[in-house]
C-alpha cells in the first residue's frame, strides 16, 4: 500500500511525501501532534497538519533561527526560547560557551515529550544540561513576570493561526521588548517571502510600533517547507547587523554546522529584489 | 473535478498543483512538451513531465543564469545562450545594452514554438529584436563552428537525463573552452544542492578537467524546481567572482529585475556549510 501526506501550502500547491508509518497521533489542549516516518525526510513532525520538524532539514532551521543573533550579539549570556518545544533551537543555542542559561519556554507540553521520544537528535538538550531550564508555560505571562532579563529571545513558533497567533502582534513585541537587556535581539521565525509576504509586513510594522529600532529580515533554504524559502525578523535595541557582525568573534568561536557558516551569517540578510521592495518601500 | 500535477523529485517527494487545464501537449524528436495552467503559478511549462518554467516564478531562474556573469564581465558583447529555448534568459541579457548579439542555440524548436504561442512574456525577445538570433541546432555542433568568439556562454539546459545529458561532460565544456574568448566565461544550472550533489560534483570535476581555471556555485530560491532551492556554476577563464564584481559597474547601468540585485549577485555565491564541503573538500 502506498501511502502519501499532503501538506498544502496555499489551496492550489503542496508537498507531497511518501510516508512508511504513523508513528504518533495525539491531541493537546492546544493542537494535534502527529509524528510520521517518512522515505525522503526521516521522521516528520506535524502540528495541526502541518510540517514543523523534519530529521533531514530541521538543522537549517535551527541553526538559522539562532546563530546569527547568537554572533551579532558580542557577549549573550541569558537566553529564552518561546515555542521550540523540539528543543532544536535549544540544542543550538548551548553550542555557544559563552552562554550561561537557556530558558525554553513551550505552552504545549506533549510537544516537548512527542519530541523527547520521537526526535532524539532535535531534543538532545531538553535533558541533563544544567545550562537549560525547560519551562511549560505561556510565553507571554512567563516575559511578564522576567523584564530586561534577556539577551536574545528566540520566537519559534507555529504559523499565527491557532496557538501561536498572539506572537505576532505588537503587544507581544511591545513584552519582548520590555524583557529584553537595553542592548537585547529578539528573533522570530517569519513565515514564506513568496506566500507570506503580507504577514512579513505586517510583522515589519508590528515590530515598528513596538518600538524595536533596529529592524532587519534574513532568509534560508529549508526544503520541506512552504516555497522552500523561508525568513526570520531580527529586531535589535542595539545591535545593527548591517554593521556590527565582528569577524573576529566569528574566528574566535565557530560552532559546528550544517547550513550556517560565516558567509551565510552575511549573505542571509541580503533579500531577493521583491522581498526589499514588499517590506522596505 | 479536482486535476492536479505532481512533479515527483525524488520516488518519494514532490511538488503537487492543481491544474485549471492542459492547454498543450506536442511530441518532438527529442521530448514531450506540456503546457499546464496552474491555479498557483499560472502556466507550466513541462519537459519530459519535469517543471521548467512557470510564469510566476521563471524571472528568478533567468535572471540568475545571466546577470551574475554579464555583471562580472567587464563588457559582454556576443553571448550564446545554449538551450533556454523558452527566451527568458535571452529576455535578460538583452537588458544589458551593451551586448550586440546574442545567439539562442536551441536543438528543439518545438520547445521555441510552443513557448512564442503560451508564455509571451517570456519568450519576448525571441521575435524582432535585431541583437538576438535564433538558431534550431545541436549547441555542441554550433560551438564547434564558432571558436573563440563569445564573451558569454550560457547552458540553460534540462536535467543531465535525455537530450541534455552531454551538456553535463568534460568534452562538452572542453569544447566551451574553445568557444570563449580568452577572459570569457560560462554559466550553467547546476541542478539542486539538497537532491543532486552528485551531480554538482561531477559537475565541478568536469569543468576542472576540461581546464577552466576559476569555477564557483552560486544558488537561488525557485519554488517550483526540486527542494525549493537551486544551483549555477560559473566558470570563468579569467575573472573571479570572488574579487572581480567592480561595484561601478552595477551603479553605473542597473537591470530591472524581480529578485536579483547587486547584493543578492554577492550573497548568492555564499554557500551554506554542506555545498562547500561536499564540492570543495
Amino acid at each position: 500500500m502506498d501511502l502519501w501526506y499532503t501538506e498544502f501550502h496555499t489551496p492550489n500547491a503542496g508537498l507531497k511525501l511518501k510516508v512508511k508509518e504513523t508513528l504518533f497521533v495525539g491531541r493537546s489542549n492546544y493542537q494535534t501532534i502527529e509524528v510520521l516516518d517518512t522515505y525522503e525526510y526521516g521522521r516528520v513532525l506535524l502540528l495541526d497538519g502541518l510540517v514543523m520538524t523534519s530529521d533531514r532539514d530541521e538543522h537549517i532551521y535551527h541553526e538559522m533561527i539562532t546563530h546569527p543573533a547568537l554572533y551579532l550579539h558580542p557577549a549573550p549570556k541569558n537566553v529564552l526560547i518561546i515555542g521550540g518545544g523540539d528543543g532544536g533551537a535549544v540544542r543550538e543555542v548551548v553550542k555557544h560557551g559563552g552562554v550561561e542559561r537557556v530558558v525554553l519556554c513551550e505552552i504545549d507540553g506533549l510537544v516537548i515529550e512527542t519530541c523527547k521520544k520521537f526526535f532524539p537528535r532535535v531534543a538532545s538538550e531538553l535533558n541533563g544540561n544544567d545550562r537549560v531550564a525547560v519551562v511549560v508555560d505561556d510565553g507571554t505571562e512567563y516575559m511578564g513576570r522576567n523584564i530586561s532579563i534577556f539577551d536574545i529571545l528566540i520566537v519559534d513558533s507555529t504559523d499565527p493561526i491557532g496557538p501561536a497567533e498572539g506572537l505576532f502582534k505588537e503587544d507581544f513585541y511591545k513584552k519582548c521588548l520590555a524583557a529584553l537587556r537595553p542592548d537585547g535581539i529578539l528573533v522570530a521565525q517569519s513565515e514564506s517571502p513568496f506566500y507570506n509576504i503580507n504577514i512579513i509586513k505586517e510583522m515589519h510594522r508590528n515590530l515598528r510600533e513596538a518600538g524595536f529600532p533596529v529592524i532587519n529580515f534574513y532568509i534560508g533554504a529549508i526544503p520541506t517547507y512552504p516555497s522552500g524559502l523561508w525568513s526570520w525578523v531580527m529586531a535589535s535595541k542595539k545591535y545593527d547587523p548591517s554593521k556590527d557582525f565582528d569577524p573576529a568573534r566569528f574566528a574566535a568561536h565557530r560552532v559546528n554546522a550544517k547550513y550556517f557558516t560565516d558567509e551565510i551569517c552575511r549573505a542571509a540578510f541580503m533579500l531577493p529584489a521583491f522581498f526589499k521592495e514588499a517590506v522596505f518601500t
